[in-house]
């Protein structure tokens, strides 16, 4: 059990997991530089106590949580590193690893720092937004870098049962090029949609559109920094599925009714294992 | 009031119409040639009668809605016309306008059919998934012919006023147009998302993906007929969308951090429009 723990960034996802770990009676400190954060989360009740300064970080944590975008987590985990007492979890949630891992890799207290990613989200953000239920039963991918040792693997996984979710290990590499086709491809691909529509369409949006756009309306900054940081495997996702797109518009093009048939089947069967996973 | 209706097609559409009806006490004759479906839609108590036969269409119906897919509702329309008595509504829900407004202007009763298409659904198909207030505060959209007289535009407007849908009147090219953007890519665009993914991404599949991908699962043959009567601009707004799409990727591709940030916010204002709309 963790009976302190340290927030930094009190966005949608560092907001929930404050406030599920408070249910669960850990005490939470929650750190952003934004001080309007902080009153959000303190007035919400997510957080025990709130501080615009990391180095209030206190000697009795026993876990660390970095839940700020991408290219912040890589310019805040020495700082943070150093900061926190030896022997505390050190995790951070951003949805690219590679980049983390290899920092993390590299730090004195390398052994104590784990990546992680939490597979939950919704449209809204900010601590206005934060849910203490968004992580359950949802997966939260646990990469380990070469130096982590077993006590924070098992640390990590004693957190994520906190927060009711579900562990899976996976190497960085591979996490960053599924999240690429998962996650950070469908982003793309709803703000494109949301582009592509016409001043007045909205008058006939069923809930269909309302699901392919609902994305295109997520923190900008966060991912600015996915993009940024996973550009390789995003550009290799756009390019597998402009090449899944094209081949659908020219059977459409060609007009017969069977070959129109059989790749809107394949789509549902692709998309059907999806669905059995629930949501 | 309509005090009885047919209604040829029982999928999630027809059986949806049909329930909803029937719960403001018109009584619902439902007529599919898959004898399966009429069994569905009685025991669920869809309708009060069912039939597998065009030609039990009774004397006294005051509306014949078509809800099958587009290119059954063109080969059905002559024959419909010809079975449903004089001054009866006749109006069908396909998602595509100008070819079934095309026939419906040749028609001997032209004066008394309407294009109609209520903007609704989800990803379940079938009879089994009817809902009754599946129109609710939705769009349904009227597209007239060059035929088409007051009384069966009232007419409509008052079916639609039943199923406590709000009425668009559009002509059929703009519908087409609209939709194809709207409701025909998304579509197109879901399938092809879903077959970018590899095996075993299901397992870190989040609640964007499975938005983005849900409407993958709905009915193949419905939208076969759908991009088969919708093509050219099924294929117009898959280009620009393409062109969106490719514009993001480039963004991405040169790694500019405040040219990302601008197009993701761009795609951002474009589907605050649609969230406005409400679901």
């Amino acid at each position: 059990m963790f009976e302190r723990v340290a927030i930094v960034g009190l966005g949608l996802v560092g907001g929930s997991i404050a406030s599920a770990l408070r249910r669960q009676g850990c005490h939470v400190l929650g750190i952003d530089r934004d001080r309007s954060a902080v009153g959000v989360a303190s007035d919400r009740g997510l957080i025990d106590r709130g501080s615009t300064a990391l180095e209030e970080l206190p000697p009795n944590i026993q876990a660390v949580i970095l839940a700020v975008p991408v290219l912040s987590i890589l310019q805040l985990l020495e700082k943070v590193d150093a900061l926190a007492p030896p022997g505390a979890l050190l995790i951070d949630t951003g949805s690219v690893k590679a980049p983390v891992v290899e920092v993390m890799v590299r730090l004195p207290g390398a052994r104590r720092a784990v990546g992680g990613h939490p597979i939950a989200g919704k449209a809204e953000s900010g601590a206005g937004a934060a849910d203490p239920a968004l992580f359950r039963r949802r997966p939260f991918v646990i990469v380990p870098s070469d130096q982590t040792d077993s006590a924070a693997m098992d640390a990590a996984r004693l957190l994520i049962g906190l927060l009711d979710a579900i562990p899976e290990v996976m190497d960085a590499a591979t996490h960053d090029r599924v999240l690429a086709r998962t996650s950070h491809l469908p982003q793309m691909v709803a703000s494109a949609l949301a582009l592509s529509l016409d001043p007045g369409d909205e008058r006939v949006a069923g809930p269909g559109l309302q699901d392919m756009t609902r994305l295109a309306g997520s923190d900008v900054k966060v991912w600015r920094d996915i993009f940024l940081a996973n550009r390789q495997n995003v550009l290799a996702a756009a390019d597998v599925f402009i090449g899944q797109l094209e081949h659908l518009v020219r059977v459409v093009g060609d007009g017969e009714a069977e070959r129109i048939e059989s790749a809107m089947e394949q789509g549902r069967t692709a998309s059907a294992l999806l669905r059995e996973v629930g949501s």
